[in-house]
C-alpha cells in the first residue's frame, strides 16, 4: 500500500474532503433518481465552494438505476444537469458498497493526479417499488445459486444473528440495542428517513422477518442521495478553512458464496479493508473517534465492530449495551442514525456515511456532534461479499 | 494532466499492460455472463504468467448484467471464480464505453501506486434476448425525453449520417467502405463474430435501418469477454519480454441532450478525451500508427477520424475510400474488424479495442499483424456522451 501523491516541491499531498451534501432520505414522492442526484450534487457544489466548471471527474455510486427506473447513463445525464461538462464520469457498482467504492475511485482519481477536483453522488431511487419486488433486485446481487434457492440477504442475516447469539452467549436484546441506539441518533438527524425513538419492547415485539430478526432489526427502503468533494491537500485551503482528509482507506472481497467461508461471525472483507486502512493511516482502532458502520441489520453492527478491531470477537453485543457506542461513549457509532434510521438508499449509504464522518470532524454535526478529531466509515457489499473501509482525519 | 506514479528510485513509472486475452464473440449458447467474464479472465492470467493471487484489483466493465440476465454483483461472483479473494473489486459502467473507462479505472489504480497488478475484464451477455428488447435495453442509456419520444441511438445515428452526406457531398457508398473494410478485417480475427467478407453491394441493398443506414452500417448484438492485465512498467519486465505501455489516456463527457450539441459532426468527447490523451502521451495524430475506432455505427468512424485529427472535418470518407485506413494503408483503422464484424457486446467492446492495439504493438496479431509501435483506441458511451480515448506505445 504506497498510494501517494506529490505536491510540485516533492513532498506527499494527501487527498482532502472539503465539502458534502445529502438530501432527504426517505420516500421522495414524484422525485426520480435525476433529481435526487442533482439536489445532491447541487448542493455539494454550493458546500464546497467549487464552481461547476472546475470538476474534472464526476463519478455517480448507483447500483440499479437500470433494475428499479429502466434508466442507465446516470452520470451522462448528472454532468450535463450540474453543468460540468466536460468533465469525466462514470458510474461506480459495488452493490450496496457503492458509496464506499466511490469514495475509493474518487481517491484514486486524486491520488494519482488525474483529477485536481473530483466531485461524487451517490443515489437511489426504489421506494415506488414494492419491498418484494426491491428485496428480489437486492438478492440479485448473490451467487445465482443462493439466489435461485431464495436466500435473500435478510435470510443469511438471520442466520447469521442466530449463530451468534447462541455461540457467544448473547442475549436478543443484544441486537435490540443496536436498533434502539440508532434511532435515537436518528432524532438529531433531520435528514434521516425516521426521526423518532423507538423504545427495545417494540423492537423485540415487531414482525418476525428472519428469526431471531424481526422488522426493526432491518434498515428501510429508502430514496436519497448524498455526495462529497474531493481535492488534493496542497489546495484544500483554498476552499475551506476546515476541512477533512482520507488518511487510509482500502477495499477488500470475500467468497461470493457465503457459505464457504470458514466462520459466518467473521467478515473478511471488514477485517482486510480494515487492515488496509489502518496501515496506510498508520492509526489503530483505539485512534478511532468516531465511526459509521453498516447496519443493514443489526446483527452487522456487531461483526463489524469485531472485524475492525473495536471488539473482541463475540464481545460486541457487551460494549453496545454498556452504551460504549452511545454519542457521549467511547467510541460513538453510527451518530447518523446508520442505514437503519437514516434509511439505506444503496448507492448513497456509502458517500452518505462519508458525509457524516466529515461533518463530525469539521464541527458541522449540528446536535449530533461528538468531539472527534479521526472517523472511520465501512460499507458493506452483498452480505460482505465486498467492503471498503475509509478512515478521515480532520485538518486545518 | 500530470498523473504520474514514481518508481522507489523517484522517476516516472509508466503503467504496462502485459497480456490480453478475448473469448470468441458471437452467440453463445448456454453460456452466461459469468462465464464469458471467468473464460476471458482465466485466460488473460495465463497470457500474462500472473498467478491468482497476485492480483490486488479487479475491475469488471459491464453495463447491464443485471437488465439483461437479472443478476447484479458480477464482479463478485468472478472474484470468487478465479481465485483472486481477497483482491478489491468493482464495476464500472460507462454505458457503451464501460470497456474504455474499465482502462481509464485500471490504469489509475496503478498510477496511483493503490494497485501492483490489476485485471481488467469487461463482458456482456445479449444475444438470448431479442434485437428491439436489445435495442430498447440500450436506448435506456438517453436522455429520458430522447427515449420516452423513441429515439434510440441507431436513429441518432441515422439523422447524422444523413447531414454529413449532404454537408460534405459524400456518396452514400462512402459508408459502406468502412463496412466492407471491417469484415474484410473481421475475416482474420479468429474471435470475430462475423469472419466474412460483404460486397458493397449487399451493404447498399440491405434491408433500410434509420434512412440512409441499412442492416450492414449497424453492428451485431453480441455475447462475449476481453481482458487486459496491467502493473507498473518497473516490473513488467518479470512478466513479459514484450510488453506495451499506457502513455496517454483521459476521458470527458458531451452534452446528454444530443440535439443541443452545436455540430452533429463533432462529437465534443471524442475531441476533449483525444486531445487529453495526445497530451499526456506527447504524441500527435500523425504519430499514431494503428487505431480501433467504435464504429457501432459506420458514420461513427468518419467522425473519430475527423475528432481525433486524423482527418481534417469533412474529409474522413475520402481518406476511406482512398484506401489510407485499410491493413496496408497509412493508418490501418478497425483491424481487428471493429465493433461491426468482431461484434459489441457493450462492456467488453473497449476491452477488446485495447486487446487489440496491444496484440498489434507486441507482434501477436497474427494474420492482421501491421507495422507499429504507437495505437490509440477511441470509446464511445451513449452517442458520444461520454467518451474514453487510450494511446498506447510498444516497449520492450
Amino acid at each position: 500500500m504506497t498510494a501517494h501523491r506529490r505536491s510540485s516541491d516533492g513532498r506527499t499531498d494527501r487527498v482532502a474532503v472539503i465539502g458534502a451534501s445529502m438530501t432527504q432520505f426517505g420516500h421522495r414522492e414524484d422525485e426520480w433518481i435525476m433529481d435526487l442526484l442533482a439536489e445532491a450534487g447541487t448542493e455539494c457544489l454550493d458546500d464546497a465552494g467549487v464552481d461547476a466548471d472546475e470538476i474534472e471527474h464526476l463519478y455517480v455510486s448507483n447500483m440499479t438505476s437500470g433494475e428499479f427506473e429502466g434508466m442507465t447513463g446516470v452520470m451522462n445525464a448528472l454532468v450535463h444537469e450540474l453543468g460540468t461538462i466536460p468533465a469525466y464520469t462514470q458510474r461506480v457498482d459495488q452493490t450496496s458498497a457503492s458509496g464506499g467504492a466511490g469514495i475509493y475511485a474518487a481517491w484514486r482519481s486524486v491520488v494519482s493526479g488525474d483529477s485536481d477536483m473530483t466531485l461524487l453522488v451517490g443515489g437511489e431511487k426504489m421506494t415506488h417499488r414494492s419491498t418484494a419486488e426491491s428485496t428480489d433486485i437486492i438478492a440479485s446481487v448473490g451467487h445465482p445459486v443462493e439466489y435461485k434457492h431464495g436466500v435473500t440477504l435478510p435470510s443469511f442475516a438471520g442466520l447469521t444473528a442466530r449463530h451468534y447469539l447462541e455461540r457467544f452467549d448473547a442475549p436478543r436484546e443484544s441486537l435490540a440495542h443496536v436498533a434502539a441506539k440508532n434511532h435515537r441518533n436518528g432524532i438529531d438527524n433531520p435528514n434521516a428517513q425516521f426521526q423518532k425513538a423507538v423504545d427495545e419492547e417494540t423492537i423485540l415485539e415487531s414482525p418476525i422477518v428472519a428469526d431471531p430478526l424481526r422488522l426493526y432489526d432491518f434498515c428501510p427502503i429508502t430514496d436519497g442521495s448524498a455526495a462529497l468533494m474531493f481535492c488534493p491537500e496542497s489546495i484544500a485551503e483554498e476552499y475551506a478553512d476546515e476541512y477533512a482528509v482520507i488518511s487510509g482507506i482500502d477495499g477488500a472481497s470475500d467468497t461470493h458464496v457465503v457459505h464457504e467461508r470458514k466462520d459466518p461471525t467473521v467478515m473478511g472483507g471488514v477485517v482486510d479493508s480494515g487492515s488496509g486502512a489502518y496501515e496506510m493511516s498508520g492509526l489503530e482502532p483505539a485512534d478511532i473517534e468516531v465511526a459509521e458502520l453498516h447496519d443493514m441489520f443489526t446483527i452487522l453492527e456487531f461483526l463489524q465492530m469485531e472485524g475492525l478491531g473495536f471488539a473482541e470477537q463475540g464481545e460486541a453485543w457487551k460494549l453496545v449495551g454498556e452504551g460504549h457506542t452511545e454519542r457521549d461513549g467511547e467510541l460513538p457509532i453510527n451518530t447518523s442514525g446508520g442505514l437503519k434510521s437514516k434509511g439505506h438508499p444503496l448507492g448513497a449509504s456509502g458517500v452518505a456515511q462519508g458525509v457524516e464522518i466529515y461533518e463530525q470532524l469539521v464541527g458541522e454535526a449540528g446536535p449530533r456532534q461528538v468531539d472527534a478529531e479521526t472517523g472511520l466509515c465501512c460499507n458493506v457489499g452483498g452480505f460482505g461479499n465486498c467492503v471498503i473501509t475509509t478512515i478521515m482525519e480532520a485538518a486545518q
